[in-house]
């Protein structure tokens, strides 16, 4: 079995109100084919959202103010993370570990300044399923092509340094591959085996971009076996409950 | 920038003693190049350095008995689980959660009985990074190219389900890519960028190959920038210690 990633380039700044799909429908060009999936960093979208907002328009309150002082950061900036947050895990080193409202669990609840235009911060998108989906079907309608989507962000993970790119976001493949209870290449039960994929595409994408490049979309060939004609339980089926996470 | 990745066919079962290098050179043919990631299941890499046991000669003693009890496990598998943990972080739903001595985070310590030679466990490297280093310099000694070799498990993740590829060893491949401090597309710091280059190539390659198909290799193509000269600090690199960890 083979995978290719390939970076889509020509993808101009991305402003609210851009039509995203008609943009990566024509950064791909002729080559798009039933079974791709397009791979989508989450910025791109957020900024097409609209899920921007000015620091000089933010009035920090009493919590954000605190916070700002104990962690030397700016405190409209964290007003914004208080009010994309559900919850406040930890605070440290200048970083707020968040619950968002989606259930995510990742620094500053995805807010970020970085790559975001002048005086801005780039919010999460406010239902990145439905993000997806949407793309999907802007897609579909643009370039005939069934494919599946994914929106992604780089989230730090427990345990181990570093970041990887996980899906917030998807729509017509299959976030989970669920190999519990079936048999393995010597007929033995596969006991824990539940894979990933939308996690792992996510990730696979992410080798093609370099953080600088303005290329926020990647074309994986390869996963067809993972891609649907419905648009399935979306990125939200990764979420583990709280009761059922012994990893945390 | 693209990205490819092929499951390399035709490796025979692996056993205690085989040499693997030869194994996974032959299988990939003439078709290795400089720059290339050679991402090997470590379940073959432990088969070839005969960490297997036999469950037939594990007596289990009384933690064992009294865990296996209380979860419905078999008493030796459970003996075998502690005897390779330095810690046991819980215990639920049939599974203990793990640090093995080099310091990795996994349900039951990695060891399983999925693809194993009947009657017996696999229990991971007992250096994976040594294994990597090994696996490495035997595919330059047959091939002549200058690969980056990464060993990988499946571990579950907090706070979302079901499980990716991560490195659990690594040699010749730069584990970490780090954009702290780096400008972004409009010459603003990145902040928090930290790339798991390892953790994202292992889920690249786990894409391509299923679960009972016995391709415990795949060759990655498109990494080049992150191959390296030296073996480098390995997979230890991407172990985060407790007190910088906000995410657990």
């Amino acid at each position: 079995m083979t995978l290719s990633a390939r970076a889509l380039a020509g993808i101009p700044e991305v402003r609210p109100g851009d039509d995203l799909a008609r943009l990566l429908a024509d950064a791909a060009g002729s080559d798009l084919r039933d079974g791709d999936v397009m791979v989508v960093a989450h910025k791109v979208v957020s900024k097409a959202e609209g899920r921007l907002r000015a620091l000089a328009e933010i009035a920090p309150g009493g919590e954000a103010r605190g916070l700002a002082t104990a962690h030397g950061k700016d405190p409209r900036q964290i007003q914004a993370v208080l009010d994309e947050s559900a919850e406040v895990l930890r605070a440290a080193r200048g970083v707020l570990i968040c619950v968002t409202p989606h259930g995510f669990v990742c620094a500053n609840a995805g807010v970020d300044a970085s790559n975001a235009p002048d005086g801005c911060l780039v919010l999460l998108p406010e239902d990145p399923d439905a993000s997806a989906r949407q793309l999907r079907a802007g897609l579909r309608e643009r370039t005939g092509a069934r494919l599946g989507v994914l929106v992604t962000d780089s989230f730090g993970r427990a345990w181990r340094h570093g970041q990887a790119e996980v899906a917030i976001g998807c729509a017509g493949l299959a976030p989970l591959e669920d190999w519990r209870g079936r048999p393995d290449a010597e007929g033995r039960e596969l006991r824990a085996t539940w894979i990933a994929v939308a996690d792992q595409a996510a990730a696979a994408a992410d080798l093609v971009r370099t953080k600088d490049s303005g290329e926020p979309a990647v074309v994986l060939r390869g996963l067809e076996r993972f891609v649907t004609e419905e648009d399935g339980p979306g990125a939200a089926a990764l979420l583990r409950p709280e009761a059922e996470d012994l990893f945390r």
